[in-house]
């Protein structure tokens, strides 16, 4: 266990060397406040091996600053929350990394009171999952620092009345309650959402409803993109 | 236009010598009852060519016995309507393959009227688009007849006092509402639903927050495989 940590150590003093090289080398501008937890991912969600058990913690191999962990072909995990009321289709009230090594819902939870002040109890009760999306970008000027993402969704229905997120931890700048024609506008023309938020906003309506076979000719083909397996790079244990 | 007739013409009495030979070396044991019409779906899905406009009715290049279209490499493609009730998940009242060169959710509408007898105006008003689902089946026992499958769906959310589906068409023999954890029960023990079945229930099951990326280990696993892009075999026009 102590030889363990010593490994694990040791790694993260390489990659805290190579983060400052991408720093020098102006790859990177700044280091994120956030550490990226390492850990065996990528033989778990796509080789044939065998998975633990549920109880079983996974192991973390290391940690990296989040700004340097794409250049190292590490897939970022994150969960997205998006709340609607019927008959509109809200933007997402809260995402964020999986920066701990909690359940994936326990870590929607505790993102959804922190950047939208929603109740544990709220979306403990109310939320479902409904699937989990992939996603690879790279910078658009030249194409450099492939990043591949796996994102994890959560729906929840919500009163128009009643339900008010709110900026709690200050990430969320503002809420605001958009028509799901707004949305598909957005995501076919617009220029108001990051990547993340257009894979995310486009499943939502595509499991809505609101984009369909029938009105759009892209249909099975942006459905099998959005669930594509990517390249992981998969940790070989010594 | 005539010419072009011909052709096809000639092409279906190719079609119908190669389905006597699979009969006639029994590898299909009869003839279905349904023709199935091959247009270029291949290219139109997962190529990179431009599509046609949505006005544009598909080409029907030639037809071929439902039985044998399989052995040929062709794409089957099916709609499914799923009728659920609040806090149960109902297997699928209506589903049968795209026999038509209509929109597939007047498809949906046609084969829930006629299988299920249920009234259209109440599929058109309340049945929502919810994605397509992609499945290769072979022949059990010597692997096989692959069959490359798409499947688009529909969810129905209805009233259990009032939503009574019956076998108008006798192609389906009877409708049982079950419980979300009986369907979660078949598709991961059972063996009463049949493979294309299995794949639109754990859909259904993962959509709607049944089974969950913290209560199933191969999540993202599942979820990519039942979106994957197939082979599927191009029609390069002459």
């Amino acid at each position: 266990m102590t030889q363990n940590n010593e490994l694990v150590d040791a790694r993260n003093v390489v990659f805290e060397r190579f983060t400052d090289m991408l720093l020098e080398c102006n790859v990177i501008s700044k280091r994120h406040t956030d550490m990226y937890p390492i850990t065996d991912i990528g033989t778990k969600l796509f080789s044939g091996e065998e998975e633990k058990g549920d109880g079983e913690k996974e192991t973390i191999l290391a940690t990296v600053n989040r700004m340097a962990a794409p250049f190292l072909g590490i897939t970022s995990v994150g969960v997205h929350l998006l709340c609607y009321v019927r008959g509109n289709g809200d933007d997402d009230s809260s995402d964020d990394g999986d920066k701990t090594n909690i359940g994936l819902f326990q870590n929607v939870i505790k993102e959804a009171g922190e950047e939208a002040g929603i109740d544990p109890e709220v979306v403990t009760k109310n939320a479902l999952s409904t699937g989990c999306l992939s996603q690879m970008t790279c910078k658009p000027n030249d194409g450099t620092c492939m990043k591949q993402s796996l994102y994890y969704i959560w729906d929840m229905e919500v009163d128009r009345k009643t339900f008010i997120p709110h900026p709690a931890d200050g990430e969320v700048v503002q809420f605001e309650l958009c028509t799901a024609k707004q949305l598909e506008y957005e995501v076919r023309y617009g220029n108001r959402l990051r990547p993340a938020m257009i894979l995310v906003i486009t499943d939502f309506l595509i499991r809505h409803g609101i984009i369909t076979p029938d009105n759009e000719s892209d249909y099975s083909k942006i459905i099998a993109a959005i669930h594509r397996e990517r390249l992981v790079l998969e940790y070989v244990p010594p």
